[in-house]
């Protein structure tokens, strides 16, 4: 892994993006259209959102689905490779959430001897 | 985790950078100076290693010593945070590197989709 040529290198990449981190969890279990998604991550523009999805997809963690009505209806859903991926995601930010107060102090401390 | 606001946001962002995975998975169990960890991670560079460094030593994940001696010499391991941290962070690599050949094939899928 620590190969720059190493393919799980490029895979890591993807998966630990921010905004890739967050669509996976938003997606885990349940089926969403690009307006809801971009509703529960907040923050991402629409742009970032797009691109975000167009990557997992061809990472094979996102299935998107259009369907040919008037207006455009496209659904966003993840592959079982992406609820594997997902669920390490929020078992990581599960842990990230326990924590977060022991690294909050962590800041504070730093940042008083680092003055 | 989705609100912009929310603090365990602001640690996934400092944990899932790329070279801040590396970096913990590197430290994991060892100390290291940091000219072997630049040689271990490799493709970093000294700005980008020295700024994930502080980054993690912030977060209260890597613990710098320095000792007074000539030439200085400097040593960077673990927290026990940390080390959670860096066991979360192989997990998810050696995951990666398990689905490494899956998720290249859904690439190579995609591209002849999407030519």
């Amino acid at each position: 892994m620590f190969s720059a040529q190493c393919p799980s290198r490029s895979i890591l990449d993807r998966i630990t993006s921010r905004w890739g981190v967050l669509v996976l969890a938003a997606l885990r279990g349940r089926v969403l259209r690009f307006s809801e998604l971009r509703r529960t991550v907040e923050g991402v523009s629409e742009k970032m959102l797009a691109q975000t999805l167009q990557t997992l997809e061809r990472e094979g963690f996102v299935r998107r689905t259009a369907y040919p009505v008037v207006p455009p209806r496209v659904e966003y859903a993840l592959t079982p490779l992406g609820e594997e991926a997902a669920g390490l995601v929020v078992g990581f930010v599960q842990w990230a959430e326990q924590k977060a107060p022991e690294v909050l102090r962590a800041r504070a401390d730093y940042d008083a001897r680092h003055r």
